[in-house]
C-alpha cells in the first residue's frame, strides 16, 4: 500500500509516518520509485504498537524505541518485554532529596515488599512511586501503618492476578504489547472511577440511611 | 501572630497569603495599625486545609472557594462536603463528542451501576470517567465485558468500605475535608504503585519458575 493507505488506515498523518521512520520506530517502504515506497501488513501492525505507545501510554520517543526494538529482538522473552513496557509507564516519582524522610519510606517500602515475599526488582519505578506517597502521607501528619495498606495490597493482589492470568501469551509479540499496554493504562482508570463511585455508595449507605 | 509568622508556620510565602485573602479563601486578620493584622489559629487551619486542596488535590481556585465556603455552610452535613470535596477532585473525563461510541459506553456504566445497586448520583464525575475507559477500550478493538469488570468491581468495594469506615466524623470539618482530600489522592498513587508490583510478582511468578 502507499504511505497515504497507511496513513488512513492507522489514523495517522503522513506527516507522523515519516517521522517515525527518521527516528527508527518504523521500518522504511519498499522503494518503487525516486519519490515512492510501499508499506504492508508489517508496518500498519507496527504503526498501531507505536499509537497505542504514544497515545494510550503517553510514551516519550525514547521509550518506544526502546520497547520497539525490545519487541524486534527475540532474544527477549516476552514476560521481560512486558515488564520492559510496564516500567517504561508513568507516573514516576519526582526526583528525591536525599533527605532521612525520603529514605526511610523507601526502606518501608522494601520492607512491606519483603514481607509480602512480593518478587519484584530492587530498580522497580513503582517502589519509588510508593515512596513517594508514604513520604507525602507521612508529611500530613497520616503516616501509614500496615493495617491500613491491607485492603489496598488485597486488591492490587486481586488484580493482577486476573491480569496475568489473561495474558495472551502466544499471540504475536507487537499486538501482546499493545495489550498489555492499552489495557494497563485504561483498566488503571477503570480502577479509579470505581473506587471514587464505590466510596459515593459506602458513604451514602453509612450517613444516609434515609 | 503577624503575616510573617502565619507564613513559617503553613509553610507558604506570605504573596500567596495575600492572595488567598484577596480570592476570599482566607478571612482578613484583626487590624492593629494601618499596614498590620493580626492573625490566628483558625486563619493557619484554613491555611493547611487550602494548601492540601492546592497541593496535593491539585484543585484550581474556584473548586477550592466552592469547598471552603461549604466547610464554613454548616447546613451542609460533613458527608455532603466530603463529597462534594471528591467530585471536584481529577481527572476528569474529556469533553465527549455527542457521538454514539460515547452514549453506548455512557448507558453501559449506567447499567453496571443500576445492576450493582449503588447509589451513585446521575451527575457523578466518575460516570463520565468510566465510560471514556469504556469507549477508549472498544476503540482499541478490546470492549470490556462484565466478566473482566468484576475483580475491579470488588476490589474498589474493598477498598471503599475500609475508607469510609475510617472517617472521623467525630472531627472538626476543616481537617476532616483535608483528611480526606490528602487520603483519597494519596492512597490512590499507593493502590496504583502496589497494582504495578502485584503485576510484576504475578508475572514473575507466572513465567519465571526459576
Amino acid at each position: 500500500m502507499k504511505i497515504s493507505e497507511l496513513s488512513d488506515r492507522s489514523g495517522l498523518p503522513v506527516q507522523t509516518i515519516k517521522y517515525y521512520i527518521r527516528e527508527g520506530l518504523l521500518p522504511k517502504g519498499t522503494a518503487t520509485a525516486a519519490t515512492r515506497a510501499e508499506y504492508d501488513g508489517r508496518h500498519l501492525h507496527r504503526l498501531r504498537l507505536i499509537k497505542a505507545l504514544r497515545e494510550v501510554g503517553d510514551l516519550p520517543i525514547a521509550s518506544v524505541q526502546q520497547i520497539v526494538a525490545a519487541v524486534d529482538d527475540d532474544a527477549v522473552a516476552l514476560h521481560l518485554l512486558l515488564g520492559k513496557a510496564q516500567y517504561a509507564l508513568g507516573p514516576r516519582a519526582e526526583p528525591q532529596p536525599e533527605d532521612s524522610g525520603w529514605r526511610a519510606a523507601r526502606q518501608d517500602v522494601d520492607a512491606v515488599i519483603a514481607e509480602l515475599g512480593w518478587r519484584v526488582l530492587p530498580d522497580a519505578p513503582a517502589r519509588d512511586l510508593l515512596a513517594q506517597a508514604f513520604a507525602a502521607l507521612r508529611g500530613l501528619g497520616l503516616p501509614i501503618v500496615l493495617r491500613d495498606l491491607r485492603p489496598y495490597i488485597e486488591a492490587a493482589e486481586l488484580i493482577a492476578d486476573h491480569e496475568v492470568a489473561g495474558l495472551l501469551v502466544d499471540e504475536d509479540r507487537e499486538r501482546a504489547v499493545q495489550t498489555a499496554i492499552a489495557t494497563n493504562v485504561l483498566y488503571e482508570r477503570v480502577l479509579l472511577a470505581l473506587r471514587r463511585m464505590a466510596q459515593e455508595n459506602a458513604s451514602t449507605r453509612r450517613f444516609d440511611l434515609a
